[in-house]
């Protein structure tokens, strides 16, 4: 079993058709990367790119997008709602099967240090990979996005790497590493939105809930129906199993049932593994406990 | 996502352990092949392999076996508890993430007829590889055994490839493809085993119960416990969700809680899944969805 390394870039254009596609291509050149997933809102004006493999062939891919992001945006024209303080906003490298957090650490490092040197950006290391605490939010950092960069970069953001000179078409770029997120919905048997909204309150860890679980309650329409809609960003810390629980045990007291879960986009095995430990109340089951998973390269 | 095939063969020897390291050794001489697991017992006097990998890879693996245990096996000395019809008795495939049960049908038929010409051997084709109905359960091929076989091999039991001769040291094969089988113990609060056993009775096939399921009652010591212990033949008819409910259900009914689960060996991934997908009322939760499982080879 060998080790996988899924890298999650946000890049400031959504857009340029064209342009996305030139970015995705890049990805792909590389040999042995697989491109999971593009998502693209022009509103946001902002496009993530989900991708994995080996580390080094993750490495190489994330260069290789940087390339390509560099040559089709320029900042000084970009608008668009979402804040943003880089052409390539944030690179976040995210451990999975067969790889450790300390790795994806040294590889956001060395991959920070390399971009800052090539294209002469200031990069800041954010989330796992930060090495002060007021860079470990990605909002903290982001604050004063590309336009009033250039005011603050020699006091508060002086730069991890690279110099302490905002680049004049790329802005700068934050780079880390961070666990795997999962994004997790549950429609709850009720049009009462009003439910949903107390439930995400009560369990997301902004307002004292459980610990690195972000929730909003949501309206759907056709069928009516009230959504707790959740982001997971350490299953370490609370598994989807205890979030589904959670969410149950609240649903219940006010006489309302769960009706169903939705995956947005993909999860690790761990986290899968996780659920069906839970379940089935075993101790643990490892990667190694699954046939298919001795054959992840 | 590539296909991999797993391989569980049945050998009749399981006391001499320089034989068996011998037979493991050719099944890991074939490149690629993953030799997941080896099982000897003295008493039944027979080893269980278990290796994956792709079709052609195991397809290889089970030959190298075959030639090992050919050479190592003589029926005409071999005693055990447990009834057997060759030196290689029997050679399931299994369709894993990425393969179907027909290409495993094909595979097992090839190998079969590779085997019958190549060692002159006897071969019968079993479970969704048989031909004919009264080949479909293995006790039935396996009903005269070795030193039964020659007085019904030109009658009941011609074989399906090779000559209707049996081999004098080594009998005849049975090989032919089947779903994954899991062994899935629950363990109950309470070392009633008459609890136990009352549950296995009625949660198995053979008597009336789940399909694709056996079961039976054990008592544990230390702490005494008792146990239902399953096999769950295909987990596409009854899933292992299905079979936890069932457990738990029928222990409540009598007011006893379920304490654990216990997997015995590997699991496929998919099983894994459906445990996962019905813990959180997902419509499905397709390998595709898992990050890691785009790196199966």
């Amino acid at each position: 079993m060998g080790g996988i390394v899924e890298c999650v870039p946000n890049v400031s254009e959504g857009r340029r058709a064209d342009a996305i596609d030139r970015m995705a291509d890049a990805i792909r050149s590389v040999e042995g990367i697989r491109l999971l997933d593009r998502t693209s809102d022009a509103d946001h004006n902002r496009s993530v790119f989900t991708f994995a493999g080996a580390p080094d062939v993750v490495e190489a891919a994330a260069h290789a997008l940087v390339d390509a992001a560099l040559r089709e945006v320029d900042l000084r024209t970009h608008t668009g709602e979402h804040p943003r303080i880089g052409a390539v906003d944030v690179v976040p490298f995210v451990p999975l099967a067969g790889t450790t957090m300390d790795e994806c650490v040294a590889i956001a490092r060395r991959f920070g240090r390399a971009v800052a040197d090539r294209h002469s950006l200031p990069v800041y290391f954010y989330a796992r990979a930060a090495t002060r605490p007021e860079r470990v939010r990605l909002p903290d950092i982001r604050k004063p996005q590309f336009e009033g960069l250039a005011a603050v970069i020699a006091t508060t953001h002086v730069p991890d790497a690279g110099p302490a000179a905002v680049h004049p078409t790329a802005g700068a770029m934050v780079t880390g590493a961070r666990p795997p997120l999962i994004a997790f919905n549950i429609e709850l048997a009720t049009s009462d939105v009003k439910v949903a909204k107390s439930i995400a309150r009560a369990i997301r860890e902004s307002s004292g809930g459980l610990p690195a679980i972000q929730a909003l309650g949501f309206e759907l329409s056709d069928p009516p129906r009230a959504q707790v809609s959740m982001n997971l960003l350490d299953t370490s810390v609370t598994s989807l199993a205890t979030a589904w629980r959670e969410v149950e045990r609240r649903a219940r007291a006010v006489g309302v049932d769960v009706l169903r879960g939705e995956l947005i986009g993909l999860m690790p095995l761990d986290a899968a593994l996780g659920v069906t430990a839970d379940a089935l109340r075993l101790d643990g089951l490892t990667r190694d406990r699954i046939i298919e998973a001795h054959f992840i390269e």
